[in-house]
């Protein structure tokens, strides 16, 4: 056991990586809270009433502590230019579903401040957040309502970056971490510190306790995770497989596919780098990575075709976020997968 | 300790990850195995009598086995006019340095068979080689005569590769790894997978014993690569720093530079992949990556500019190979160093 999960009051030191989207919908989170780790809500997109009823959905599902994700919003502004050029390349693949892409959204969609009013209201007992570092006052009010808060960092630089801004503990996340990199200093394809290195110098750059995220497949990565000083470990890709990730068989088939052992890492998806098992949307759109505007524009432009991709189990259109241990994931419950992480815990105590 | 330690008659099972060049001269292999890990003579660029001559070095310097890496020839011809084209790249950077680039070698300036026999001659305890893998006559040669082999791999299949040839070990390579990545079957920028998550998917996919390497820096990451199941580490950058190490004055500050923490994966030098500490020749040259020829052409049009930087000791125009843990390598002693890492050995024990 860790400090840190006594803090928090869990029994493990194994937190479920947040995903945004459906695969960590609230039935997952509940479970691995019930099996005594920390399930964590990835609430980026989710605007602040759907945030609420899926908080409120958690709670109906366990007394347990658990945790919300947000993304920190960003000020990338698209050239108009470019999101044309995007939205032609797009036309192509809207039009194989009789769609047309959507306009671009002219305001930011989803309000971060109202999302975290949320945060508060409900008394989430632990915040994390990604992509940046909110304001001092906003970290405050959390901290002042009783909440646990957790930045992500790429790089020691930014884990630094975090402790300064008062933050509890930080989240290493290492290369090989599925989904959305949470870097926000540096540009997003410095550094790329692979977990085996990246934890270690956060630990050593930092105070507070550091969250290890990035290839946290089973109960070895897990005792490895420690040894690199880590207080605790975020694993997704782990759960993504299990009965109460919320995944479109499409999605699940690929985690079993020829392609699940060679992610890589794209912006075609949202316009922000992620990590995903390669599709046919990925290999074609990557020539054209000239013309792929920033997030979260292109986030939107993308969100309705993935969306008729879910409805039709299409996996060649549909954004297959997942880490470097995909071939390692299992199947069953949520129990059981913290189960097997958790041996890597009880042999190092 | 391991069996895979035993086997190889070592104290420690940790290995002197090979480097070609000047870094691992006889003087650091020796004292790596005097300390009880198993030194490694990065022999690639060798011709055969050199090679044989840093062998009796070694011998004369220790009683203790060690190991010499060579590098499996590849039969990836350069187009003439791809040469000529980076040669134009280079002009700017010779002639800034009174000199003119070279000529592309005729042929494979050094026999890889020739390399072979002395190995087999001189009966090294331990051969490891990279770039792929050598016929079956040759590893039943060097076995037959005693000598025990390893190959390198980047990703599962690349072991299952390794072992269906019959080595006797393999050398898992993560993305963190300085220098040149080892693997030969898929594209080389495909899988990348990181220590943390490629240790298990080797360990699971072979029955041989598996050698982590890639951000091993101290007894944190060697505790963690064990725990990952590896047999034993191979750290290469770990020791760069040492007293023992034949690294010239520009390249040991670079490694405490403001960049050693922001590696990253080049072909500028070699035509191969590599990653090192970033500088302005890296800088420049990669943006004209379309024009760099495939390895190891566009090592030999190199070769000399680099040779001159070392001489005036510009660390501008050195090939700066690192892997993603140099901000954690302490000078002093190779013993020192190694005493550091084998820390995380004995509190596993």
């Amino acid at each position: 056991m860790t400090d840190l999960a006594v803090t928090l009051g869990l029994r493990l030191p194994v937190f479920l990586a947040p995903m945004a989207g459906d695969a960590a919908r609230p039935e997952l989170v509940a479970a691995v809270c019930d099996a005594g780790g920390l399930g964590q809500l990835g609430g980026g997109y989710l605007a602040p009433e759907a945030l609420r009823a899926a908080i409120h959905a958690i709670r109906r599902l366990t007394p347990r502590p658990f945790g919300v994700n947000l993304f920190v919003p960003e000020s990338s502004a698209a050239q108009p230019q470019r999101v044309d050029s995007f939205r032609q390349v797009l036309a192509t693949y809207y039009a194989a579903f009789g769609l047309v892409p959507p306009e671009p959204p002219a305001v930011q969609e989803i309000s971060f401040e109202q999302q975290v009013a949320v945060v508060i209201e409900e008394r989430v007992p632990v915040f994390s957040f990604t992509f940046g570092i909110p304001s001092k006052a906003l970290l405050k009010s959390l901290q002042g309502a009783g909440i646990f808060t957790m930045g992500t960092a790429t790089s020691p630089a930014e884990a630094k970056a975090l402790q300064a801004a008062g933050v509890d503990a930080v989240v290493a996340q290492g290369w090989e971490a599925g989904g959305h990199r949470g870097g926000f200093l540096e540009p997003a394809d410095a550094g790329m510190l692979g977990t085996m290195a990246l934890v270690p110098q956060v630990v050593d750059a930092v105070s507070v306790p550091v969250v290890a995220a990035g290839g946290i497949a089973d109960r070895r990565s897990v005792r490895a995770a420690l040894a690199l000083g880590a207080s605790a470990v975020a694993a997704g890709t782990a759960f993504l497989a299990t009965d109460e990730a919320g995944l479109s068989p499409a999605y699940r088939a690929a985690l079993r596919g020829p392609r699940a052992g060679s992610t890589r890492l794209t912006r075609v998806f949202s316009g922000k780098l992620a990590r995903g098992v390669p599709n046919r949307f990925m290999d074609e759109v990557e020539r054209r990575a000239d013309a792929v505007p920033p997030y979260p524009v292109t986030h939107h432009l993308t969100r309705p075709l993935r969306a008729e991709a879910a409805r039709r189990s299409d996996a060649d259109y549909l954004s297959l976020w997942a880490g470097q241990c995909a071939p390692l994931a299992r199947t069953g419950s949520a129990r059981d997968v913290l189960r097997e992480l958790a041996a890597g815990v009880a042999t190092r105590a």
